[in-house]
Parts: C-alpha cells; sequence; structure tokens
C-alpha cells in the first residue's frame, strides 16, 4: 500500500521518519505525474515544490501555522497532502477544486492567490494580526524568484524588513515561471547561490593565520566588515532580512533541518532554496517551458497530447504584429513574462532588439512603454486581461494622461476557463472606458483582429488604444488576409433584421450569429450590429439600433461599465423608450471550468441568446 | 541685476562659472520662497533640489539630453530655469503651469509625473528609444527615498540593471517625503550613508600590516571578498547598478564634477546624493513635514498664514476612526506614507500597535491589509482616490475575491484642486462598481462620514467596503453627533418634491441643496435623492425617482462608469421613457485650478444645477 493513501493531513506525515517522508514525496509526485497526465494542470512547478509542501507541513503546526502559497502553480503537492488527494483528480475542472490555493476550500489554504508577487504582503498581514492578537502563529510565503520581481514583491519585503515581525519568507528559485526569468534579481540570485559564500572564505583565509593576536586582529576587522560592508551585504540582508542559503530545495531531508533551525529564529528571515521545475519526470526536466502546463500526455513516453485546434487569436496576434514590425520599424513588442503565451517568440527572434521581456513586472511594463512613447516609438504592450489590472494607473497616469500614444494588447480577455477567477479577464472593457484619451477596440475574428492592430499603427489612431481578444482557438485554420484600415469607432452591421437588435463585442458575436442562424427556422430575423469598438461608440449605428425598441448586449466581459452600461447611457441620456437587456458576466467571480460551461453558468450562450431574442422579438 | 533674470534657459546657465552657480542657486531659493509665500506650493523639496536642477541641467544638454522628475513635487528650480521664470507666478493656478513636470508644457519636461515610483521605468523606455533609434541622449531619473519605496520603482530598477542601458539615476535622499520615510530601504540608506566606507576600512587595515607577502594576500583577500561579497554588496549594486555616493547634493561644486565624471560611463549608474528639505530657509529646515506644502506665509517671520476654515472632512474621519478603535479591538489602521493627511497622527500616537505607515506602497497597503483581514482583524485602509488606482488589482484579487472585510477610506475623492490632474480622485465610483463583492458609500456631510464608518465596522456590513470623501472643509465647525447605524443601500429623499429627480451622492448634493433653494423662489420643487451608496443602489428609490420621468445625477466623479451610468442601466433594464440627464466629470483629464473652478469647468456647479433643473423641470 502506498504511504500517500494513509495521508489524510499533515498530522498523518509528521508521524513519519525521513526515509518515509522520501517515500512520500516520491509518490506525491507519481499521483501527481498521473493525475495530471489525463487533467491538465500546472505540473511543472508543483513537481519542484513537492518536498517543500512536505517539509513545511511536516516542521509547521498547519493549519494553525500557516503557509502562503505565491501564485500557487506550486502547491499541487499542498492540496494532495491537506485532505484533497481524490478531490485532485477534478483539479480546475468546473466544480472542482481550484487550481490555485483558496481560502473557502480549505484552512489549509492561508491565502488565495493566483496573481504574481501577493504573499509576502499577505504573509506579513497575518504575521501582524497574530502578533496583535498575541498568538504565536509562525508565518512563511513561499515564492518563486520569477514572482520576486514583481513591486508588489519588494513592497512587502521593504516593509516587513522595516517592521521585525517574525515571517519567514521562502524564496524558491528555480530560475523559470513560465518562461526563462529575466531580470537584476535573476542574475543576482544565480550570482550568490553559485560563487564562493563570505563564510567559505572566511574560513579560508584563517587557516592562513598563525599569529593570535593577528588573528584577533583579522576577526575583529571581518567582523566590522561583516558589520559595515556584509551587513548591508546581499539585497535581502540589506532589506533587514536575515538571508539564509542556498540549499538544495529537492533534499527533504535538508529542507526539514534547515526550516527546523530557523523558524524559531526572531525577525524576518529569508531561506533562498534552489529547486528544479520539473523534478522528477524526466521530461519536464528538459523542457521546463513547454512542461510549465503541458496538457495531456502519455506518462510512460513522455509524449504530449496536443490536438490542433487550428489557429489561436494568440498565433494569429503574433504573426500580425511581426509582420507590421517588418514593415513599421517604429513599432516595439513589450511584455511581462509571456513572451511564449502571447506568441512573441518569433518576434524575438526576428527582432531581439525591439522585442522586451522585463518579467513580471505588470507596471513596470506600461511605464517602460510610456517612456518609449514619449521619444517617438509605437510600443504594441501586451498583457494578460487580468494582470492587466496591476498596470491601472500606470495606463492612466503615464499613457492617457500624456496622450502617449500606446497600443495595449489585452490577451485572454473573457471568460478563459480552468484558471478561474483570478485569471477571468472580466474587468478590462470597464475599467479601459472609464479612462479618458482611450479607444477601445474587439474583434468578431481572426481577420477582423489583423486589422486592427494594422489599423492602429496607423497616425489615424492616437492616444491609448487597448485591443481585446479572447484565449485560444478562432475556430479553425483562418485565412491570413491582407491588411484592411478600419475606421476608428466604426461599427460593422451583420444583419439588417427588426424589432430586436443584438450588439455585441468582440468574438462572442459569433454565437449570435449562431443563435440567430438557429431562429431563422422559426422566422426570426433580429438586426445584429458588431460594435467592434466599445470607444468611441458608433452612435448612428446605436440610434438605428435602438429605434426598434429592444435591444440585446452581449459581451464577454462585466455586465457593469461595459457595452452594456454604454448602450444604457445613450438610451437613458436620450430618453428612448427603448428597453435594453444585458448579456454579459455577471457581477460576482466566476470559477473555474471549460469556456463553454461558464458562458453557461454566465448566461450568454447560444441557447441563452436563443431564448433572450425569441421572447423580446414578439 | 539679479543672475537669475538672465536665465532664459538652461543655455544660459552653461556660459556661468561655480561662483556664479552658486549665486544662481541662492537666488532661486530666494524668488521659489517669495513665488510660494503668496501662491503656495510644495516648497520644502524644492529647495533641496534647487542645486541638482541646476547642475543637472549645466552638465546636461536639455532638452536633448532628458530628465525624469519623479512625483515632481522637487521640480520647482527645474522649471524656473527652463523658460518659465515668469510663468512660476501662475504656478498651480486655473490656467496657470502645473505643479508638477509635463510634457505639454515645456520641451524640458521630458515625462509628466505626480505620482510617485514612475520615473525609473519612464527613463528606461526613453533611454532604449534612444538607443534603438541610434541617437546619444544621455537620460537621467531623479527618484526621492520616498518613491524608491513603490514597488514599481524596484521594478524600474531590476529591468534596468539587466538591460544594461545607459542610464543614470539619482537618488535624492532627504528622508522625508510628506512625513517621515519608512522602511527597510530607508533605514538602509541611513547605514550607508552614515558608515564607514569599505575603503577607509580598507586603509585603517592596511596600515596596520607590515609584512609585504601578507599584505599582498591580505590584498588579495579583499579583492576576493569584494568580488564575492561586496560585488553584491550594496542593494543597488546587486540589482545590476554602479553605486556611486553618498555626496551632498547641496553643494553645486562637488555635484557638478561629480555629475561630469560619471555621466559617460556606460550602463545604469546610480548616484545616491543627500540633500536637505527646506534647504536655505530656516522655518523649512526646522520644520520638514509642515513645509512640505506649507500654503502662504511670511517670509521675513516665517508664520504661516493658516485660515481656519473649520472642520475637514479628514479631521472628522481621523477622529471618528480614533473613536471607533477605542471601542473596537479588532480595528486597524493602515496607510501608505499619508499619516499627516489623512489624520492618521493622533491615531499613531494612541494606538501604535494598531496603525501601519507601510511607506509610498499602494499596493501593499492593500494585500497586507487583506492578510490582516483574513486572520480576523478589521483593517481601515486609508488611500487617496488617485492613488489607490495603483492598487486596483490587489482590491479585486486580494481582498474582493476572498470576500475579506476590509475598509477603504478613500481620501480626496473627487476634483482635488491645485494639484491637477495627475491627482484628481475622479475615477473610483467608476472603478470600484465593478468589482463584485463591494460596498460603496459616500456621505453628503460629516455626520454621514461618522455613520458610514462606524456602521461599516460592524457585522452588518461584510466584503469590501468603499467610503469616498473629499479633500478639505466640511463647511464650518461640525457637530460630532452620536453614532448611528445606516442601513447598507438606503438612501436618503431629501425632498419630495416633483416632475425632476435629482439623485446625488456625496458631498456634491450640498451643492444641489443650495440650487433646489434658489428655485423655491421660482416655485420649482424638484424630488432630491441622497443615494449614499453607489452599490448597492436602492431600487426602490430609484424607482419613485424614474416615475417622475425626468432625472438628474449629480456626481463629483466620472461620468463613465459611476452614478449615471448605474441610473441609465436602471433606466433602460426597465425599457423606462425616462429621460436621465449625467452631471459629473467629463471624459477628459481635469487640470489645476481651485475646486469651485473646475466644478465649474465640468458644468456640475450650483448655476448649472439650477439650470439643468430649470430646463427639465417644465
Amino acid at each position: 500500500m502506498r504511504l500517500l493513501d494513509s495521508i489524510n493531513s499533515p498530522e498523518d506525515i509528521r508521524k513519519l521518519n525521513c526515509q518515509e517522508l522520501k517515500q512520500l514525496c516520491s509518490e506525491i509526485r507519481e499521483y501527481m505525474i498521473q493525475c495530471c497526465s489525463v487533467n491538465p494542470g500546472h505540473l511543472g512547478a508543483s513537481l519542484g515544490a513537492v518536498e517543500l509542501a512536505v517539509a513545511l507541513n511536516y516542521v509547521l503546526d498547519t493549519p494553525k501555522d500557516k503557509i502562503i502559497w505565491d501564485v500557487g502553480h506550486q502547491a499541487y503537492a499542498h492540496k494532495i497532502i491537506t485532505g484533497r488527494r481524490e478531490a485532485f483528480l477534478c483539479n480546475r475542472k468546473h466544480n472542482g477544486i481550484s487550481g490555485f490555493p483558496k481560502m473557502a476550500e480549505s484552512p489549509y489554504d492561508a491565502f488565495g492567490t493566483g496573481h504574481a508577487s501577493t504573499s509576502i504582503s499577505a504573509a506579513l498581514g497575518i504575521a501582524t494580526a497574530a502578533k496583535i492578537e498575541g498568538i504565536n502563529t509562525k508565518v512563511v510565503a513561499v515564492i518563486g524568484d520569477g514572482a520576486m520581481t514583481g513591486g508588489l514583491a519588494f513592497e512587502g519585503l521593504n516593509n516587513a524588513g522595516a517592521m521585525k515581525t517574525n515571517l519567514l519568507v521562502i524564496l524558491n528559485d528555480n530560475q523559470i515561471s513560465i518562461g526563462k526569468n529575466v531580470g537584476a534579481i535573476h542574475n543576482y540570485l544565480i550570482k550568490i547561490s553559485t560563487s564562493p559564500s563570505y563564510n567559505r572564505l572566511k574560513n579560508r583565509v584563517w587557516h592562513h593565520i598563525g599569529n593570535v593576536s593577528f588573528r584577533q586582529f583579522i576577526q575583529k576587522m571581518l567582523l566590522s566588515m561583516k558589520l559595515a560592508v556584509f551587513k548591508h551585504g546581499s539585497v535581502f540582508e540589506g532589506l533587514g532580512f536575515r538571508y539564509f542559503g542556498c540549499i538544495d530545495g529537492n533534499d527533504i531531508g535538508q529542507l526539514v533541518a534547515t526550516l527546523k533551525n530557523i523558524i524559531n529564529i526572531d525577525g524576518p528571515k529569508l531561506l533562498h532554496i534552489r529547486t528544479v521545475k520539473g523534478k522528477g519526470y524526466k521530461p519536464a526536466e528538459e523542457n521546463q517551458s513547454v512542461w510549465h502546463a503541458p496538457g495531456c500526455f502519455d506518462v510512460k513516453t513522455g509524449k504530449r497530447i496536443v490536438s490542433d485546434k487550428g489557429d489561436t487569436y494568440q498565433k494569429i496576434f503574433g504573426e500580425a504584429l511581426l509582420e507590421l514590425m517588418g514593415s513599421n520599424a517604429k513599432i516595439v513588442a513589450v511584455t511581462p513574462a509571456m513572451l511564449a503565451g502571447s506568441s512573441l517568440l518569433e518576434i524575438k527572434r526576428s527582432y531581439p532588439g525591439r522585442c522586451y521581456d522585463v518579467g513580471i513586472a505588470e507596471q513596470h511594463a506600461v511605464t517602460f512603454s510610456a517612456g518609449m512613447a514619449a521619444d517617438g516609438l509605437l510600443p504594441f504592450c501586451v498583457i494578460y486581461s487580468s494582470f492587466m489590472q496591476r498596470a491601472f494607473d500606470e495606463i492612466i497616469h503615464d499613457v492617457a494622461l500624456q496622450n502617449l500614444k500606446v497600443v495595449f494588447c489585452i490577451d485572454r480577455a473573457g471568460l478563459v476557463g480552468a484558471d478561474g477567477a483570478t485569471h477571468q479577464g472580466a474587468f478590462d472593457l470597464s475599467y479601459f472606458r472609464l479612462i479618458p484619451n482611450t479607444t477601445i477596440a474587439a474583434p468578431m475574428n481572426a481577420e477582423e483582429l489583423r486589422n486592427m492592430l494594422y489599423s492602429s499603427s496607423l497616425p489615424e489612431y492616437e492616444g491609448a488604444i487597448a485591443i481585446r481578444y479572447p484565449r485560444g482557438s478562432c475556430g479553425g485554420k483562418c485565412e491570413r488576409t491582407p491588411f484592411a484600415f478600419i475606421k476608428k469607432g466604426e461599427s460593422r452591421t451583420i444583419r439588417k433584421g427588426e424589432r430586436v437588435a443584438v450588439i455585441s463585442i468582440g468574438t462572442i458575436g459569433n454565437r449570435v450569429e449562431e443563435a440567430i442562424d438557429e431562429l431563422a427556422g422559426e422566422g426570426i430575423t433580429p438586426m445584429h450590429i458588431d460594435m467592434r469598438f466599445l470607444k468611441p461608440l458608433d452612435y448612428s449605428a446605436l440610434e438605428k439600433a435602438c429605434r426598434l425598441g429592444r435591444v440585446i448586449t452581449v459581451e464577454d466581459g462585466s455586465i457593469i461599465g461595459g457595452l452594456y452600461s454604454a448602450v444604457s447611457e445613450f438610451v437613458a441620456s436620450n430618453g428612448l423608450k427603448t428597453r435594453v437587456k444585458g448579456m454579459g458576466i455577471p457581477d460576482k467571480f466566476i470559477e473555474q471550468g471549460t469556456v463553454d460551461e461558464l458562458i453557461t453558468d454566465c448566461g450568454f450562450n447560444v441557447d441563452d441568446i436563443i431564448k433572450e431574442i425569441r421572447s423580446e422579438y414578439l
């Protein structure tokens, strides 16, 4: 029988000896690989952090003590050993468990995560609360070297280092997040984990000195140097943390021993561990970027089961931008750590000097783009919708307010599926609409995406331009049509129709088309307008639509603040007696599932649209 | 004749000798003090940075070379010597020049600022653009030690250190932003600018060693230590910057010499200078916090001319929170560097262990609050409206998504006046409304503010709660009424009225009352509803209002996404033939002026409201 089968909570782990812990880690790995081979997930990071999850739950008194996993991709082992072994079979599935730590799911998940760099701040909050309440709680934040580049992580370190609260930050250094990590901190970590340590050097010197009084002098000198120089030594010591490491984070024995040693030391501490992403599964170790989230695969052969769903919006985007960069030397591309995810790898290869991966640093990506725009370049700044939220102020303050021209390519807009609540691109239409000097566009298909990218590169488009497109397939193989100009703010009337006008924006318009096709048999022929632009609005098209008396808006975005609000404002300000029915993401957070399941949950799938048109058509 | 009168651009400065530069600095100071004594501004920081502005424009070939001033409070001397000497008389005035650097104002303002921590990212963007275009542009970012705690600054350093672009960051270390700076970086800077330097220590050791071969050994050892230890040495060296300093930034001779020395060194460099906030004006040096922005004053006596406008919303807020903390031990207060501005000083004094100034770090302030809430405390997180934009993602991801209870006290909501476009609190109603699990309230007066703070501390209020209130006077001396509970989402019908319903939210409702009072003589008696809550909406009150057929919404916030949108959605979704006229901040950025001037510009002052009611009333 597997040891793992007897582990129903960390209590059970704490009874094991070191050899058994090793065995358990090996079993967890095997189980994780099995599960993920048929039910895709973020395997790579979690394989690297098996020993860490076991060691932390072994040494700490969880759930009384708290572990905060930054991002959470690496927390599968933690989930499996904290009562969710069976539930893990439904990882990331509709009504299953979340792929990320989630407070509502388990008392062992001390803080919900998903976005990067939040763990230190949250851990400091939890540690401070414990201190105020006089409870002896041990608090540990686990953060990858990738997430460490996010400004929020630095703000957390800076505050924690000054507050002197008891807190352990574990820097899980695997040198890769989704792609290869970049940035000075990354280079720095390589240096301090590979160069001879201060102590080794000190010992070497020691053996060369015979004279005792001189030894004392040198000792004093080294001490004073340590105080004067080394104390400000490493970046982390400079920030008020005691630095420990670097140790092998895949060695359960060393990990447990080290954690036991340092967990009771007062004040802010940072333990630097090195782990191998994909550890224990050869294909994953060998190609870490692909195996970050490999999809289904054959465990024995390591062959990934890739179903060709034709072109994706990401692919169309990457190709179009590459083409534009070929003919316009002013264009530069900027991404915060999503070269692969946003299809910029080919651009990086073709134009290494004009394509910037700035690491996990959305705010910087935007202000850096603004700086380039101020000097006359034309940045295309590519960020996932839900991550772009982090640069909201920079979009306002550094781009729009100065009326600088930056094209924001909002990847993974709308419902994204299995990544769930933290990753849904629900809000971009709404938060961009309230920003002055912006143009907001959403293509209905690949051809439109190409044309919008092209058009926005021309002088007719000014200021901040947002182009949003969803994750994944654009429905089979798409033709690469020659670039054609789209006039800013001009909608497309797809069906002239009657009685009811359906106004959609973005790719959800294709579901509207499906719905209308199905209704044709019933003799129901509504108008369908693809707005294309949320801002500026095509008022003449809107007026025509409203004249029918019944309008249905459909958007793959929050029902608050986006297309529905804009159309409602038009109706109300003109005192029209037009009823507007809004279909979109309701005012709540949407958990994981397939995109289709989630759209159905949100009530704007084809059947819902059919029903709505039918009921309004009478 | 003053030297200053002959300085119309930096060209004129470059002809001066060192003695003349000194004289010029002294004259600039005198002029700045004179101007600010009658036309209030951010005097303190700018007094400290006179030599820096002169030296940079002396050594660099501005405007070809670029200076980016972080925040911009310190850039008055820069403005005065770059063609805006006379214009400075209208600093921060309606139709005058901005109190911050602004690209549209002058080619010498290389990038617009106002919010903290943007300069390094923007400078890196400008430097990168120059490199791509093959232009030899020198780029300098000037950042205070306060702004250095913002995560965006770290993201910029981290990316710049890795990119190896030519860039000089000047760390203007005066140990104070608006209040005393906090954080580990702050402590670190004190250490490295006051402790014996590595070199001094090395020399001292040197003299103690006679034996030549041993001297060589030690030399080798020190060298290897320098490589192994000191090379990762300071925090900045660890981040890939060459560190220079610390030097006296108020010594023009030393500053010019140092800048000349290092400006042509390749790669990312950081020059650490110490300056004195308020330098050259004794009262300002002695009380730096007060003289950050002293208002009008008598130059000779240094006596500030403080007109007592009675209570401010800030004062009412601080007192109420203090009172609540006295009776509820779960409440903690959090502010990012605005202890004084948000009236938390008394709370800090009374409850030092329950009041946290986390430095300029809005994101951290929010996630730190979320962490405390996760552990059962009740954080009141106090942030200025326009700065809270920076924590948009953290409000969504760390608070609302987890349905944690945090009370966001949105200070300086609405139009703020002289600080201008970067500081207007225009967007908070809109960006909070689109976030699920939130309550949004705005008091019309001091009593309501007290009651909203009180009510939100009770269990009846859950999740994220936003309470917005404006900067400044609440109209004379206010009574501290006993706390009374306000039911969540319940509006107040102030006038029952007829024909037209005016729906307002927040303190702007008082102007609505003024308007209606004036209209009474004409026999015009509209309904007036103080919504109090933007979310949840009081639908029953809305319905009554809409039944009148004509609705006017008035809000001191963006016309997009806030009250006007919410009311429009209600009307449109119900197919009512109600005309809704929205009065609020239009879809553009609003420059500086008095609040009254700006409200008039935006078209929702008393006269505008009168006109609108009158025209709709017929």
